[in-house]
Formats: C-alpha cells, sequence, structure tokens
C-alpha cells in the first residue's frame, strides 16, 4: 500500500470514532484547535518564513506569495474561522425526513457525517485549517492534499491540529496532512475507493480537471465560473452598469465575477458608451465582438474569449439580438455557475430563470452574490458547479450524509 | 464520435425543452406513453416472443426466461405504473429552502431535473418503461442500455414510447434507447462527460463494479446488500425468529434479502434451535462458525461466506460476543445496505443505530422494508448503497438537482 493510500487508511480507521462524537465534543476540539493556534504564531510564522523564502527562490509571482504569506492577523482570521464553527448550528443528528408508516413503523431519515472527506487545493495554507474545521464540526475525517509551495506552513499548522484532537482524546488520524505534493498523490487519492469518501479539488479548471478523469471516489466539482451578465431591453441602464461594474471589478479573481457581458441589440446604442466609460475609469480592458466595436473602442474578441474565465480585469462584451440568443450563448458558453439578467420585464426574468442552466440565477443583482458568506451558509467549503449531491455554494450541510432509522415492534413484510 | 456519444448527445438536446414542460404535459406524455402500450400488445408480445426464442436457444435459464417474459398482466402492471406516475406528485419546482438576506435579495433553492441520466440495466423489459417515465415526469432526457437478451423487446417498447413523446410535440430523443448491447457501450457512456449527468447501473456486482471503476460521468451505485440481523442478548426470541425468517425468506432474490445472521453468546442455546427449526422448514441451507455448529446442524461457513450476497435460500449464521463484536462483523463485512437489530433494550437499540454506517437500520423489524414502496415514495428507481446525493431508496426527488433563484432591485457587493 503507497503512503497516501495508508493515510487514507489512517483517517477512515479513525473517522467511525469521530462519527460517535457528540456537538460538544466536536466543538472542544475545534477551541482546542483555535487554541493552540493561538499559542504558536512564532512556530507557524518561522515554517511559513521557509515557505516564502523557497517561493521567492524558485521565482514565485509576487501574487503568488502573498496569497502564501502568514502574518498575524491572518493567524487570527483562521482561529476566528474556527470559533465561528464552534457556534455554528451542529448539522448532523437533523431530521430531514419523518413519518410512520401504515404498519406501525417509525421511520426518520437522520443527517450523519460522510466519514472521510479528501480535499486537494493550492496556495493558501489557511484552507488547511479551513478545510480540517469544517470537516471535524460535521463529525467527517479528512485527508488534506495542499501545494509543495505550502508544505512547510501546512506541516506546522497540520501537526497543531493533530496535538489538539490528541489532547481531546480523540484519534490524530482524525485530521491527515499528504506529505507527497507530486501529482502522483492526487492521483492515488482517486483511487482510494472504499477508503475516501469525498473528494473535493479546489483550484484551477486544470487541477479539477486532472481530478475528475482520474477518479473512482466520488467527486464534487468547485468553482469554474464562466458567468455571464446579461443587460435585457427593458433594463433600468444605470442599475444595469452598477450590477456589470460590481460583478467584474469588485473581486476579479474570483470564481463569481462576470467573463462576459450580453447586450440587447436594442439597447445596445445607450448602454455601451455608459457601460463602456465606467468600465475603463476601473481599469477593465474590453474585448467585443463586431456589433460591439462598431459601437465602442474595443479589442477584437476571439472565438476563445467566450469560454475564457479570466479572473482579472478583463471583460468579453457581444451584442445579443433578444432574449432566446442569450441563453443560447450562455448554453454554449457557461459553467453551469451564476448568470444574471438584468431586467424590468417580469416574463423575460421568467424565461431567463427557467431557460438557464445553472447553481445559481441572479435577477437584478450582481453575479458577486453567489456565496455561502453572502447566502448566510457561515463557513464555505467551495461552489459547486456539478449538479449531484450539492449545487451552488456548499457549507456544513453538504459535508453530510442521511441515514433512515426505522423502529418497529416486530413487523415483517405480508 | 461513437454511436453512443451520438445517442447521448441527442438526448442532451432534447433535455433543456424537456426540462421546461408544466407538470401538465409532462402527465400528458405519460398517459399517452400508457395508451400506446395498450394498444400494442400484439407488437410488443411478438417482439418479446423473438427473445425468448433466442434465449432458449442461448441456453438461457429458466429463472432468466421468467424474468425476460412479457404478457397481458405484465403490460397491465407496467401501464399501471405509469398511471401512477400522473398521479403523482411533481417533484420538480419544489422550493427546498427560501429566505430573505438583510439587504433584501430574495433567496429561493428550486427543485429542477438534472438533465439526461443514463441507466444500464439486465434482463427484465418493464425497466426500459419504468426508468423512462420516471425520468419524464422529473424532466429528465434517458439513456437506455438494457441487455442484449432482450433488445427486441426494449426496442419495441422505446419506439412507442418515442412515438408518445411526437405524438404530444415534444423530440423523440426524450427517450433514447442504445442499440449496441456490448460491454463497449457501458464504457463509453461513463466517457459522456458533458452528455450525461447521472449514469445509474442496475445489476448485479460485476455490472455495477464495471460502471464505477471506469466512468468519469457521476455515477449512483445500487443495490448490492450483505445485509445482517442481530439478535441481541435482550432480544424477544419469538419476534426474532419471525424477523429472521421473513428477512430471509419473504424474497431471497433481493438486495434488502437478509444474508447473515448474527447471535449473541447468551442467547445462542435457545436462539439457534428455534431458529433452525424455522428456517429449515422453509427450505434456507445454513452456513455456520464453529460456535453454530455446536449448537445446530449446519454446513461449515468459509470465510467468503460473510461476504457473499446469496440471493438464495441460503444463510450464514455466526454467534457473536457481544454488541460490539456484532458492530465490528457488519463494518468488515457489510454493504452499507440494511442492518437490523432485535432488542428489547433501550441502550443496545440506541448504540447500534449509531454504531452502523448503512443505508437504512432497522430495530426490531425486517431489513425487507428498505424498499421505495414501502417507505411510500411510490416508484423506485433503485436503493442507493452510497453516501453521496441519495442514500437508500431512490424516488423522483433523488432524480432532481437544484438552482438557486436570486431576486433584487440593483443590489450588488460591498
Amino acid at each position: 500500500m503507497s503512503d497516501v493510500l495508508a493515510t487514507c487508511a489512517a483517517a477512515q480507521s479513525a473517522s467511525p470514532t469521530l462519527a460517535r462524537t457528540s456537538t460538544s465534543q466536536r466543538n472542544a476540539v475545534l477551541a482546542e484547535m483555535a487554541e493552540r493556534i493561538d499559542g504558536a504564531h512564532d512556530a507557524i510564522l518561522a515554517a511559513n518564513a521557509e515557505d516564502l523564502d523557497a517561493g521567492a527562490a524558485a521565482g514565485l509571482s509576487t501574487a503568488m506569495q502573498d496569497r502564501l504569506r502568514l502574518d498575524s492577523t491572518r493567524l487570527a482570521d483562521i482561529t476566528a474561522g474556527l470559533h465561528a464553527l464552534v457556534d455554528a448550528p451542529d448539522p448532523i443528528g437533523r431530521v430531514s425526513r419523518g413519518f410512520t408508516l401504515p404498519n406501525g413503523l417509525d421511520v426518520r431519515q437522520v443527517t450523519v457525517p460522510l466519514g472521510v472527506i479528501a480535499m486537494v487545493y493550492e496556495g493558501r495554507p489557511n484552507v488547511t485549517v479551513d478545510a480540517a474545521g469544517l470537516a471535524m464540526k460535521s463529525g467527517n475525517a479528512c485527508v488534506l492534499r495542499g501545494s509543495s509551495s505550502a508544505i512547510n506552513s501546512n506541516t506546522a499548522l497540520a501537526r497543531l491540529l493533530r496535538e489538539a484532537l490528541t489532547a481531546r482524546q480523540l484519534p490524530a488520524d482524525c485530521v491527515c496532512l499528504i506529505a507527497d505534493t507530486s501529482r502522483d498523490s492526487v492521483k492515488q487519492l482517486g483511487r482510494a475507493r472504499g477508503l475516501v469518501d469525498l473528494l473535493i479539488p479546489r483550484g484551477g479548471a486544470g487541477l479539477i480537471q486532472a481530478v475528475i478523469s482520474d477518479s473512482q471516489v466520488p467527486v464534487i466539482e468547485t468553482g469554474v465560473g464562466n458567468c455571464h451578465v446579461y443587460v435585457d431591453r427593458a433594463a433600468d441602464l444605470p442599475m444595469a452598469a452598477r450590477i456589470v461594474t460590481n460583478a467584474k471589478t469588485h473581486r476579479p479573481s474570483v470564481c463569481n465575477a462576470a467573463e462576459t457581458l450580453l447586450v440587447h441589440r436594442e439597447v445596445a446604442d445607450s448602454f455601451l458608451p455608459l457601460i463602456a466609460q465606467r468600465l475603463r475609469d476601473a481599469g477593465v480592458a474590453l474585448r467585443g465582438d463586431e456589433a460591439t466595436r462598431a459601437r465602442i473602442d474595443a479589442e477584437p474578441a476571439s472565438s476563445e474569449d467566450w469560454d475564457t474565465e479570466y479572473l482579472d480585469l478583463v471583460l468579453a462584451v457581444a451584442v445579443v439580438d433578444d432574449l432566446d440568443a442569450a441563453l443560447a450563448h450562455i448554453d454554449r458558453h457557461g459553467t453551469h455557475h451564476t448568470e444574471a439578467i438584468v431586467t424590468s420585464d417580469r416574463t423575460a426574468a421568467r424565461r431567463f430563470v427557467a431557460g438557464v442552466d445553472a447553481a445559481a440565477v441572479m435577477v437584478n443583482a450582481s453575479t458577486r452574490f453567489t456565496d455561502g458568506g453572502e447566502f448566510g451558509f457561515g463557513a464555505e467549503i467551495g461552489i459547486s458547479t456539478q449538479k449531484l449531491h450539492a449545487r451552488g455554494p456548499m457549507g456544513l450541510a453538504e459535508l453530510t450524509t442521511t441515514k433512515y432509522v426505522v423502529e418497529g415492534d416486530g413487523q415483517v413484510r405480508v
């Protein structure tokens, strides 16, 4: 058995003990984790400095170095996240359905932990603690595979998390970090059938595709968002300008940022100059189709632009003949994440909502609202763009499964 | 593009039209399907006779020939199933969560169809209609891949289903039958990423394993049930005998039948002779461990017996030291389907319910109750033994996903 599979097996052995803990036991571990991180800033920052030095030597970009960097403020944010989980309602033990059958059997469908959750992620070391905290709150053991650039930070953090488990009389293997940061370790996680109940890749499209195409364990896809804002013929244009600007520029590097603007032909003459000015002021580069470039200055959009998640201050712009053309464009190029319409026309809004196949559809609101925090779900493990099990922002509830409990007095089938 | 992928692509093209239909449109198609089957008994039975002749010539077992056989009664059962679906509540368009955010955004999580469901199944041609009916009711296009032994029956039935769609102004490709019944066609279905939203294998462990190990599309595992009944020290022994006999003999060929009996050492002397007599009278062959064979006549159980789903009048029997030993045995050999305890001890019942990792746990009831029909879910597409998306009996609700609809008045993130 490889090291990766041995680690998964260790997590699996620990998981039944964890699954049987009470809410207060799990909350005590979360508080203990926070306390140990609070008391070990020096050691964590020293490990982080090693990662930063190695990154600088390897020519890591300034942006990537910033993602990697920990400081006292960021560590305080991390432990605040753990304390927020202590305060969150327990997702385990909820009765999701319950009924009594005609023969007197009492049936309850109760939420239970999944078992072992594996997560593959890039860059930021805070994910190590966030993911372990979400898994702990939901009674799941976890196997964490971070990036090589953060290995020293992740190792230091995981050691503290495991010490907290031991201090609270739980198996340290409830939280396992995989030391092997090669591509092969990701492949092996995908082969851990029977040892891993759910594998969540968090990162770029390349990582996600690699995990899915090779995994024999259940995977939830997260994160790729080629999101559109469609400005309808009946849009309130100043509102549309605010929404488009917010969706593009509020935080361009995230999956719920807008990447393409679609404008109804009848309002293109009035809306395009207005939005072009606003976006240019905000530093956004525009790539337009011919009809757009006939009205405003923009680089010509190539066919790839419609499929590109820029994650940057770049926006593709197309003029469409009508709502159906907008829906057809989104069908062809969308990634089923978030799509928005700006319109005052009820019928158009209803047709757009019904016609778009996405985790979230916004009517007269920014795409940026597809977010576990904004939806009030608390900590978020990612935004699922698949249809099975979880779709859209995933919180603690999505890290559970169910069990039917059937109680009788000797009933048999007749 | 292969024929299989082309078929999946055709279903995918049809699916948005189907997803936008109303409840009454889908019900009208279901009624039309029933009517066309009712009016074509001769043609269906002629096609079925071809399958039966070919099966007899190929040496198909009598049991398999019986599974394959259609007659007027079975066809009437099939159309009764379609009419029951017409009467069932629509699983689409239900608001599963809904709330208003502090900023005034109205958020609703609404059930929507998955898109395209593919199903691989063996033997019985009624599954062609059952599966197409469930998919239609839940607004999903379907791709059906039945066995070669039923290809003529399935082709005749699928033709009628597609004619019903056309008659009701919907694309015939909402229901697609794959003519290629080779192993390779199953493999290709598993590669139809982006074309198939869910693949459900229904059949033996070999088929299910083949689908899972090679699939890049989401799969739901169904059906393998190595179910245990544990007779506790505090069991009402006559009740235990009724439950064990029912769980084993009521319908031995199905996944919720019991395969292993575990008896607490303290009641082994009194219970084993009692149950052995009852089971022998019902024609059940027993395979026991040493402690069992010291008390009753039974063939010796080999180590494979504990992992065998007999699907036949055979029962493995072991004596266990206590509840923990029973849980450990189930942990090692169970398939996460259904596990039962017979006990009058509240603490033992609670510990068993908490300790068993299965889709369903029975307390003082037969394992045979894990069933969509028994639970009142109406038509059942299978019993999921996995943890993601659906666990236990799957009805129409499990063939849906959700979409967040967010409505505002121009809200942006600040």
